[in-house]
């Protein structure tokens, strides 16, 4: 017998799940909520994710059951658990990646290096709030955000009252200066192994991930070592399970900060599709499954991931192959099967090599074919 | 519009094509015999490749159709290219993969080094070859023949009578005196791109491979180039698309012979998975959809790929995962959801590194943990 993994969500993340399990030999399943999705090949229920009865009998029989995205609402996690579902992430973990000023207090508790942050429930604290940092902050729905959505930066406490009007408090957030973004993601099992790559740098482009860059240049010693012990404080801490990404802040005084957790497969992690002896992907599938994880050295030197977004044009993403293929024949292509709009994320590509000028240039070369 | 394929055959090799369609955001379709078969993720038809009806009314609508194996009778591969269908590789190169006695006598009309032969009808035949040849021949059924099935070694022109009475015609080769098998594997596109990997090293056990190292130990100069001569020569002369593999003996004085031909990806080739910047799986997709092949140089100085063959018992395979995969963190496991019976090809490793003696032992540990 095969063991099983039941994925909830059908996008990109749950579809590169695909061949790994396949690779293993595991019987992967997906929840998607219409047909179509990225993960189509792997679907076998459709349904609201939201409704304990879909997810419920989704989860009938299978060894585990993990996820492509975190908007799962605790109450279903939680009665899943209580029928005797072994969830991975559990929802105690998933809390902190769906609730960020419940994921704020926890790491300030936890003594990890954070943004100066508040709680902002009217406009007199928000008021408060940027009075004491310069006049400016980073305003965040405390759920629901995601690429860019759920963040705005704010110079004056009135720039609040929309989102304060749906009564729910906000997160405030210092406006950090920082040289650039980093990501360091780590997986770890249930029974507490741990498996972390070298940290990453993130190009980020109108609040979406555009370019990854593995390892992220210079950060070899002391940025690596922060990181990884960010990432392993926080994994073990909140007793998370399968791929954790953490997102840094690289300060222009040298300190890293953490900016945004998730608790799956990340946009910063895809590099490792080619570039590391196990991908995420993957080693998100061991770990739910509590397996021991694989080794997480780089393939290359450089590893540089450029995404793919849909431009002004839907021209189909295939017309584009055959001058794609043949201008760069060792980048590596991954598409998600979705139909191109703009700002939508439907693919990425991988490059590697000794020479990061010459991954770099690849990489964006290959992906330039599918712009527009 | 995703470009789609259609795969005739279920087995293990269709599987994994099915990562490689992924990623590429190809629509992959197969056409299995029966359900639960290793490619189920992509089954769209159940039915029989012997069947034009079944194969046609698959074949409705797919960019391409492809092959899992070998044994779609000539007849349906020419109808269905006579109601148009884009059949890769076709009917016309195809024939010489099912056909060894064509196949024989193709290569010595393009005088490519193959082992002496001759086509026998009655003992007679046979009795002469064997005495022109040290008494001692390889007999093989001109069809149907693989791992082993269909061919035995003789020494009495009696041993041919059961597969005489059948009344089909037979060929005998000398029996060769080799070094070492090899194999050359080429992806061609109908329009004429061709792109090879490095010769590999095959190790066979009962008829069936039991490792492949790649590249093969001190083949580069001479051996590398007769190979890729020989199989380039093969590809273009017979018009292959797709994954061509040339099996090969090396003779112990020192000659390169034609052993087999396959018109597929090939156990030879399954290290290309984890040790190629392209997979044969992913380059036979992009071949036989005519578009620019990928790069096919090595990740590592040494790939070594061990096939898992089914043991004694038939325990689950899954239920060795956590100590193989604990004791070997750098090995790619692959398997293909099969039955274990004995003998039976159930999944392979692959191992990569600087160190030959180092990445054999550790291929070799990680598959020795599903023996038995």
């Amino acid at each position: 017998m095969s063991k099983s993994i039941g994925v909830i969500g059908g996008g990109q993340l749950a579809r590169m799940m695909i061949p790994a399990a396949i690779n293993l030999g595991l019987d992967i399943r997906v929840l998607a909520e219409t047909a179509g999705e990225p993960a189509a090949a792997a679907v076998t229920a459709l349904g609201d994710y939201r409704d304990i009865d879909v997810v419920a009998a989704f989860a009938q029989g299978v060894d585990v059951v993990t996820f492509d995205h975190e908007h799962v609402p605790q109450a279903v996690l939680r009665e899943l658990v209580a029928r005797g579902v072994n969830v991975q992430p559990g929802p105690d973990a998933l809390q902190f990646a769906q609730n960020k000023l419940e994921m704020r207090q926890r790491l300030a508790d936890l003594g990890i290096p954070i943004p100066d942050w508040a709680r902002i429930e009217n406009v007199e604290q928000l008021a408060a709030f940027l009075a004491d940092h310069g006049g400016k902050g980073v305003l965040k729905t405390a759920t629901g955000g995601y690429d860019g959505k759920g963040v705005r930066v704010v110079r004056d406490a009135s720039e609040a009252a929309d989102w304060l009007a749906a009564g729910e408090p906000l997160l405030v957030e210092e406006l950090v200066e920082f040289r650039r973004e980093l990501a360091q993601l780590v997986a770890r099992r249930p029974s507490g192994e741990l498996a972390l790559w070298p940290v990453v740098e993130s190009v980020q482009r109108d609040g979406v991930c555009a370019e990854v860059i593995a390892p992220a240049p210079g950060s070899a010693g002391k940025v690596a070592d922060v990181a990884a012990d960010i990432a392993t404080t926080i994994a073990e801490a909140l007793g998370v399970t399968g791929v954790l990404a953490v997102e840094l802040f690289e300060t222009t005084d040298d300190r890293l900060l953490v900016n945004e957790l998730a608790m799956r497969p990340h946009n910063t992690g895809h590099w490792s599709l080619d570039g590391s002896t196990t991908s995420q992907f993957e080693q998100h599938l061991r770990a739910v499954l509590d397996l021991p994880l694989g080794a997480t050295g780089c393939r290359d030197e450089w590893s540089v991931m450029v995404n793919v977004l849909g431009g002004p044009t839907t021209a189909s993403i295939s017309d584009r192959y055959p001058e794609a293929f043949a201008d760069q024949p060792t980048v590596k292509f991954h598409f998600y099967d979705k139909t191109p709009r703009p700002g939508r994320k439907v693919g990425h590509v991988n490059a590697g090599g000794d020479d990061l000028d010459d991954v770099v240039y690849r990489a964006r070369a290959a992906a330039a074919f599918f712009e527009g």
